[in-house]
């Protein structure tokens, strides 16, 4: 078998030591598919006692990443530090000035400095993978880039952070069993199990999830990276009763992000999502990602598996070094980054589609006329209403679905809704998804 | 732009058609992602003067197949012909022998000779594709080959032929909505609708997804194809009444094919079974299609979409095209043809899992007696028994569901009951798979 890839990692948590211990058990797996040995040359990390349950014996260690970069008997680096900017940048783009691959399971860097690295790694002659990035136990990236590449993807959309599917999913679960549940304690519980972080911002705050949906976008529609783009709301406003009247209505609220080519361009949002049950991907429960891509050709596909953990990232790191010691090398996003042509952005204003709302009104007589003419006057045409429980001179809820209509209407109707009298909560508004 | 693909197309069904058009309407799209175009340079039909709808007037016409071999200005033959044998096997031999690459949707050819194709196209340094042969909307052999290339794969399995799945989603909903529901007229049905052939045996009787299995089987456990030892039955014994207690019980009715290591080595079987609600696959419906992998790093990973028609098998070939004008060549069952490794073929007989059986039985007092003497007599566990209707002196079903078992003890079981004066009719006998 001829000469080993030999690799440096950076970077040895969780997803570090099992990309470590992965191809140390595999070795003669990994070597079979990748036609020669794959070998940690070298590793850097934090502290060198830590005891991570891995030999590193037979490595190579540094205290500073970027001295992997230095390292003439290195082919490939492993990013696996984190961080949008700082070191794990730096350490990028030094390995490919110095010609080495890069893999790195970083979405935040790939998210806001994609083009560039790949731009880099394109003139360099070496590989910039990032399957790892995007739904770790799901291989995405490689299906939009070469599995689906003969399509024209009109839409690509999913679930893409795995605890904020865990909190909705718990919150679904409990109101079918018709508890009562709300967010701060559903986040709570989650963070005891450790699916979310001490600091859950990026992950609940929607995000993590744009930083992939700002990577999908650039692969399925051949544009540069533009994350300042997508439009971003998280999961932190819903509650139990949105979930309630979700269920009832024969939906599923998901966090999703989409990202679509309309006429006017690209749009690229995430927000909680009304999801019919029809949708496979409604049906996607727990800490599992999912992607549905829509291509001219092939339809509608879908792909459902673990989007982060150890395992599911690590095998997505060495899958991509599998396809460099292959010597597979297409361009990092279906196209030459060079040709990566800008799109126009379509603000969320321009979103065309059907809204659901709930209102918290006094009940008493001439408010649903009241709201209904607000509407009116935005174009805003209303599909369905529901109003449970009457309680005369008290707060009850008051559910309405729109038909299609533009996001500017319908927060222009709704701004005109909140100032009535007789609404007592800013209105809740959740996007209904068709897709 | 560098020189171009030069392809030439053998077939100009659906498929074939729809793989022209695509190459051309895409043209720019198609250049862009395999970094040079892909062009028609020759095709050849049984029919010249038949309409298409494509304009054929800038590919050289052959009327024989075989002569797209021996034309010096193709590099890579597109098989679309079909069967296991004969012309298409032929025509792929001698391209690969002509040192031309070779794409196919043939999963009939592929399951039979993969390997010999394999490494003759290895041997000859050309690509064998064939991402068109397995569920063409999902990019699932790269997805084995490539995406998930770091982990050991334990178990594939996976609704792999739109035809019975059309046909048991439709007796399904017959049922869910109270209806009478029977093979005979579902079938006849979806040959009325376009979604089953003439002559369904193919589809009905499990023989296209023992084609698809094989192939699988072949990628996720790096052994050589062996159609021949792959148990199949097809989905002619179903009908509504098994659906119906299938629904009660919390399971659904697939066709699966189902590949998997262990202990004794690899097992392959195609049958209906009955799949927990809780499993995503459950939910697949209509003509969809999808495969779970399992692996050891991943856990399990869901692929669902279209698997046949025009679009989605096309779009799979221009994908193996892309590829190869992109100059990606891995081997085409994961590791090189030559290393693949003979597996011991675990026998059905030796399939471990529970079972769900249903007697039509004269209600008469010691009938339930006599089967469960039965049971017991092969170490056979009941875990639940449904008896429904009480008729005293007439048919009724009896419905029982085993614990985990082997097949061979409930086969033995099943001949006794099949023996007994009170049981009317033979047994029907549906393996349950919690996988």
């Amino acid at each position: 078998m001829s000469t080993p890839l030999r690799v440096g990692i950076a970077g040895l948590g969780t997803v570090g030591a099992t990309t470590f211990q992965l191809l140390s058990e595999h070795a003669a797996l990994v070597a079979a598919r990748a036609g020669r040995p794959i070998q940690v040359a070298a590793v850097s990390a934090r502290d060198r006692t830590r005891n991570r349950g891995i030999d590193l014996s037979e490595s190579r260690w540094y205290d500073a990443p970027k001295a992997l970069t230095e390292d003439p008997e290195i082919d490939a680096v492993v990013e696996l530090i984190g961080g949008a900017d700082g070191i794990a940048q730096e350490l990028c783009e030094q390995a490919i000035a110095h010609g080495k691959h890069v893999v790195t399971a970083n979405k935040a860097l790939i998210a806001h400095h994609g083009t560039a690295l790949a731009t880099a790694a394109e003139a360099a002659g070496v590989a910039l993978g990032f399957e790892a990035a995007v739904a770790g136990g799901i291989p995405i990236v490689k299906a939009l880039r070469e599995g689906l590449a003969a399509n024209a993807i009109q839409r690509v959309y999913g679930i893409l952070n795995g605890t904020c599917n865990y909190i909705l999913s718990a919150m679904d679960h409990a109101v079918s069993e018709g508890k009562e549940s709300d967010f701060a304690a559903t986040l709570a519980e989650a963070q005891r199990l450790g699916y979310a972080e001490a600091d859950p911002s990026f992950d609940v705050d929607g995000i993590d999830t744009a930083h992939k949906l700002a990577i999908l976008t650039g692969l399925a529609f051949g544009c540069p990276l533009d994350f300042a783009a997508v439009h971003i709301e998280g999961i932190r406003a819903i509650n139990g009763v949105d979930i309630g009247f979700a269920r009832e209505l024969g939906y599923k609220i998901k966090l999703l992000g989409i990202a679509g080519l309309t006429e006017g361009g690209v749009e690229q949002r995430v927000h909680p999502s009304m999801v019919p049950l029809a949708n496979p991907i409604a049906h996607v429960d727990g800490v599992f990602n999912a992607v549905v891509a829509h291509g001219d050709h092939v339809d509608r596909a879908l792909f459902e598996g673990r989007g982060a953990g150890g395992g599911p990232t690590a095998s997505a790191v060495v899958a991509d070094l599998i396809d460099i010691a292959r010597g597979l090398r297409p361009p990092s996003f279906s196209i030459p980054a060079a040709e990566l042509s800008r799109l126009a952005t379509v603000p969320i204003e321009k979103r065309r589609g059907a809204y659901y709302i709930r209102l918290m009104v006094l009940d008493r007589p001439g408010v649903i006329a009241d709201v209904t003419a607000c509407l009116r006057d935005h174009q805003v045409s209303m599909e369905a209403m529901l109003q449970r429980a009457r309680a005369p001179g008290e707060a009850v809820p008051v559910v309405m679905t729109t038909h299609e209509t533009v996001e500017a209407s319908m927060r222009h109707a709704l701004t005109q809704i909140a100032a009535l009298d007789s609404v007592l909560e800013p209105p809740h508004m959740i996007r209904i998804e068709h897709l």
